[in-house]
């Protein structure tokens, strides 16, 4: 009934914080591809919105939201609190 | 008073991040159905807004609050983390 | 000084998660008529914004919204987990 | 430095699931009246939003967002659980 | 490499749920300030969105997002549940 | 398969509210970057949105959100209650 998702990972966990704003990267833009799977329909509209300040912070949110997600999964990183340099 | 809604799961657990996601998906699209339950008025509706920007990305921030839910109803998947490959 | 709104539920707790995404779809109406509690202008409003794929995606917005709390409130229906068929 | 608010309420608490609501309709105006504190302003702003549904359902956001923050408050009103009827 | 903020406060806790209200009021305040510093420009601003609602409406959502935080930071002022008038 | 993004910390952990609010603001704009990684386009934007009361807005909602997960990480900087002046 529902198809795969091309690209989605094993797991929400992630070595750092950095990584986990990727995969929070990575989600929205999955979230985007699911309504719009068409990859040329979804490349021609990049020019436009990319140079669009509503729709470059609108993207910006979504990545926010799912990035408490991932943190919240990933316990904030805690246990790296003492070993990044 | 409420009609049941078509198509809803028993159960907000999902076995993988990736199915949780496809759930979100499911209930985003739920969200939209009981507002306009038409299917013939969603379609014709469908080839303009899967071409907008806007739509698309607000899309997305749906599906992601859905997943907030969902992630937080299975726990992150935590006991997942070492038997996905 | 606050009057009461017809129709609020007693409880969030909700038997199913089916149940409880009705219980959302409820509340998010009845925010809207506590800012317009007149129904025929309601009801006017509806043929437009239903046909809007905008106002359907903020609607299923506001629904995701008021489902994080409901899912809360019932503790995301574990419970329900193995006696669902 | 900072006025006090006219009509906040001196705690989150409330008996029931829709006194909360009540109060996170409060919030949400309040919310508008610190930005616009002009009553005379407000009022000729609302027969205009009151008829727009776009405006009619971020309205109805908000208020999800503040029924977040009391739902928890309140913990989701669970002692209530038995003995409403 | 960030300049300090004028007049963050050193602390989320707050005595009470009106003047936790208030610190969201100025966060939310804040996040636009950083963003557009200049004081004469933002002075502008102000007389137009101040009577548009959908501003208002989208300035009291952003101040529900920070009472959500600072709410959750003070345990929903539980501690005062008592003693409050 | 995913690039580094310049300038992400290593660490959600900040010593104090206003360094984590820093953080808020930095992650938004990182937010903005990965979308439209190109500057001169940034610059060319800023000027136009950074006039729009709609624009402002919507970038601070995004710093609130990112906010709570950053305050929630830092455990809403309890430990500092006593020894801020």
């Amino acid at each position: 009934m529902t198809e795969p998702i091309p690209g989605f990972p094993d797991s929400l966990m992630t070595p750092t914080p950095e990584t986990g704003f990727q995969l929070a990267i990575k989600l929205s833009r999955l979230g985007v591809k699911v309504t719009q799977p068409d990859m040329d329909t979804l490349k021609k509209l990049r020019p436009k919105y990319s140079k669009d300040a509503d729709a470059l912070i609108a993207s910006s949110q979504v990545i926010a939201i799912h990035y408490q997600t991932i943190a919240a999964a990933n316990d904030y990183w805690h246990t790296n609190k003492g070993d990044v340099s």
